[in-house]
């Protein structure tokens, strides 16, 4: 998905945004802007938006001295998340359709996200999962469970922090011994890493691999080897969020993706309004 | 009042709304964003917000080669403005306060702003009209009253068009023969120039000059000398709208500000809430 003008007022709002959780200090707030607008006005606008973002972090991260400026609210997000875990466990166990239900959880997950806005109460996050059969979904599950049946190699490329305690849920629902989670390959916004992917236990469940790259999302130029060689052979793969589907959508691979829709560009890519809990099949 | 890491997300809105606004060539629309990011990525944030629109909107103009982009909008607004008049005009006949009303009918009038937002319906005006009495107003027009008396020059600085017919309600009721209007200089977004002050009839009430200016609010350096010295030797100043706000509310000078909140720092600057309607006293 290339970036749009529409997203150059997003992409300054969202490093105003980082700038201020990354750093009290207005000098450095006043120089990443600046450097910000200078990269974007430069910037080669068919690559997918989250290239800038990751540009942004990067310079942040540089500026503030800071390797891992969210690694705080990434703890929260995990906490908050694993205590919601037991009982969406029992909602999986009494359903009639545990595959269904974790699908929705996973996708449910996808609010714990700090890109698109800095506001994820948890309140907002127990209410999301409390009335998650009531929220908006489109997306056909039984294209899902069709293709899981017979996949040898699934590759689950996980998204941020919290939400990969959910994604624990469908993880469970996959076939045991086929599946490999990704994770980001260094600390990027509040997304996950290989030390969320161990708090979340899905080491005992999967085989978790990083994909050696720092973008908010999958750009598979940016990734390992290792990581591109898994990607090329898997038969099935499931990838969260916003910035998996901005960069893999225009890929040529057995895709499901699983995202909340947040920003009204990617709506209008995947023809649902804003708010959307969405599973978009290949 | 200087400019903020807030803006900044702002002046980018606004840049891509009057791009899509002044043309329908994606290209040109790129090329004025990349010019008004690197642009901003320079700017001296001592500045007012002001003196960046001024900027985007010049740039825009010399882009698209159209001098007056607005020109159809800014007919529209008058149009719209000079049917709500009559209606107006006998609400304040029937007032026991004509000047208290027409005060809030002149700031209703500052609705009509393509500036902070492209979106103003004639529904909406019509609707910020028909309950102008209902609308959150926060200001003491009993000082305006005093300050009136033994006024001898008084200088009423437009803002929009549209607007500007409003604010020929408020000008019938300043003591006759006492007032001069000041437009803007030249074409810059959809504010009023002289071409407007004659359409709303301003010159048979009052002496109408321009600023010599084609900033979106009045600074003062930029202003011709004529202009300038006109300012210095009013001893009562009322000025339209955020923009005029934005590049005065520093200046020493006997200003009332009539404007409708648009811009939470405005409102943060002046104790008000969005939306708000409110004569500001020195």
């Amino acid at each position: 998905m290339k970036t749009t003008l529409d997203c150059i007022p997003c992409f300054a709002r969202q490093a105003l945004q980082a700038a201020r959780f990354a750093t009290d200090d207005p000098q450095v707030q006043e120089t990443v802007m600046r450097a910000v607008l200078r990269e974007v006005a430069e910037m080669d606008m068919n690559q997918p938006p989250p290239v800038m973002a990751q540009w942004v972090h990067r310079r942040l991260r540089a500026l503030t001295g800071s390797p891992d400026p969210y690694r705080s609210a990434k703890d929260d997000f995990n906490r908050l998340a694993l205590e919601l875990l037991p009982a969406m466990e029992r909602q999986i166990a009494l359903a009639t359709d545990p595959l269904a239900l974790a699908v929705r959880y996973a996708i449910a997950g996808n609010a714990m996200d700090l890109g698109p806005s800095m506001n994820v109460s948890v309140a907002q996050l127990r209410h999301s999962i409390e009335t998650v059969l009531d929220s908006p979904f489109e997306g056909d599950v039984e294209l899902l469970r069709r293709a899981l049946n017979g996949a040898e190699h699934i590759l689950y490329l996980a998204d941020n922090t919290g939400e990969i305690v959910f994604d624990r849920l469908l993880i469970q629902q996959l076939p045991p011994g086929r599946v490999t989670v990704a994770v980001r390959g260094a600390p990027i916004l509040n997304d996950a890493t290989l030390e969320d992917a161990r708090t979340a236990g899905l080491h005992e469940l999967a085989e978790v691999i990083d994909n050696g790259s720092d973008a908010p999302g999958t750009l598979l130029s940016d990734c390992s080897d290792a990581f591109v060689t898994r990607f090329r052979a898997a038969d099935l793969i499931i990838a969260k969020g916003q910035g998996n589907y901005e960069t893999l959508s225009e890929v040529a691979a057995p895709l499901f993706f699983l995202l909340k829709v947040k920003c009204s560009l990617v709506g209008d890519r995947v023809g649902l309004s804003l708010g959307t809990h969405a599973l978009v099949a290949p």
